[in-house]
């Protein structure tokens, strides 16, 4: 087993595109996708190997990261348990993590160590043709470490999202999940539920849209089954944002109609200060 | 005066722009900015007059665009009034017609003829440095023939921005208003309040953001003077939209609270069809 090799279980858009970017960082990839190895032969995933068994990726992999929809997880780890040898270390990048942790960190901890991890990047696409090798420059990893008992195990994730072009911030469990509630399922559920406005309030309007509401909508075009599977195992983080969220719009709404321009331009100031802090 | 020839008022990122496009489209350019000629100077827009003064303007152009913030609109239009020419053609590309109209048809009606229209294009960026001779590659221009007493007049506007790379289409006053509200000014809030919401709920997080992300509130960097002008102009329609997306929020988060996969899948499932219509 090499140093520097790392085993994907699950090669969709991002399973596929952490095998590109750790190819490309010198890393020997084994790639194992339970769906069989159609998408993964040819010219793309070159240099990788592509192993028949769970069994042949996990005896060639230091890091193994577990790549697979969080609703797959359970029977993943299950299958990975039989299999690990002390030393390894497992990851997943699972969008919620208190489900990947109920789902893994029993199963695993005993004879592995486990350190969930959380690249911020994604696409509307899906599928292993959907798989870009710059996918994750210049993003953000989330990891958690409180699983870990080796500070070895968490370095090691560490190497390995920071050679993919990645800045890791360690969060706990918790925090992880509010924070993707906030960032990311919160303004996914937005952008649905506003191109799906649109569409219903007047659906000639689509064909005159600007970049704007393009950009705006974009994450909308994501996989309804994956993201339903995400927002349900975080729900009661999303549907706590969704109400501070109404209330917010209901104060908008207040100014809109009082045409106050003095609080109104406030609010738009407060959000043009916040947007303007994101580096481009 | 050239049969192809334009003049522009106002020289911010949309007059700059339109300037930018008009140029490369073979049309000569007048330009004139009440706030001086500064920023116009150099390479920029080299092969545009800059004039001096508004009459200069009125005087070589066959056809005037009024490119300043709807609150300018009553002062332009007077002023304009005195000059004007009969077979004049003046068009404007304020964001919200209703105004538009109420500051200019009266005044210009008699004298010229005048036809409002509006490039759905547009950029987070102001001010002449951020004008773009391909910001409006592909956009639609709405436009609005109710006024105009010469079809002339309204094919010389349609021939002026399918000429800019723009497909035309002709709407109501109100109907224009009503789009925007939808397309525009209801996203605009969204992405404003998103961003507002993270910053204030955890500050920290906007420093984790994804390509999502990004994307979804990128609008909110708008000119928050230019931004409540537009609001609270088109306040009633826009209002109106935020009554109805509080609903869709409601029902988002009653689905989440009963953890209803199937309806929340079909809520997905219509979004993504939504939003893959719009073409890339």
């Amino acid at each position: 087993m090499q140093a520097k090799s790392v085993g994907i279980i699950g090669v969709g858009m991002i399973g596929g595109s952490i095998a590109l970017s750790a190819l490309r960082a010198g890393y020997a990839v084994f790639l194992y996708d339970s769906l069989g190895s159609g998408s993964l032969a040819g010219a793309r995933f070159r240099g990788a190997t592509v192993v028949p068994a769970l069994a042949d990726l996990v005896a060639q992999s230091r890091l193994i990261i577990i790549a697979v929809p969080v609703g797959a997880l359970s029977e993943v780890g299950g299958a990975l348990a039989e299999l690990v040898q002390p030393g390894q270390v497992i990851s997943d990048v699972a969008s919620v993590k208190q489900p990947a942790v109920l789902a893994l960190a029993d199963v695993l901890g005993d004879r592995s160590d486990y350190v969930p991890s959380h690249p911020m990047a994604g696409s509307e696409k899906s599928g292993a043709e959907a798989a870009r090798g710059d996918l994750f420059n210049g993003a953000v990893t989330l990891v958690c470490r409180e699983l870990a008992r080796n500070p070895m195990s968490v370095e090691l994730v560490t190497d390995f999202w920071t050679a993919l072009g990645t800045r890791v911030e360690f969060v706990s469990v918790g925090e992880h999940d509010e924070i993707v509630a906030l960032m990311s399922h919160l303004p996914h559920l937005l952008a649905a539920l506003l191109v799906r406005h649109v569409w219903a309030a007047h659906s000639a309007a689509l064909d005159l849209c600007g970049p704007g509401f393009r950009d705006t909508t974009r994450i909308a075009s994501g996989s309804p089954q994956l993201w339903t599977e995400i927002l349900l195992s975080n729900a009661d983080a999303v549907g706590k944002q969704l109400q501070h969220f109404r209330r917010a719009l209901e104060e908008a709404q207040g100014l809109l109609a009082k045409k106050d321009a003095k609080n109104l331009q406030a609010l738009l100031d407060d959000a043009k200060q916040s947007r303007d802090r994101i580096s481009p």
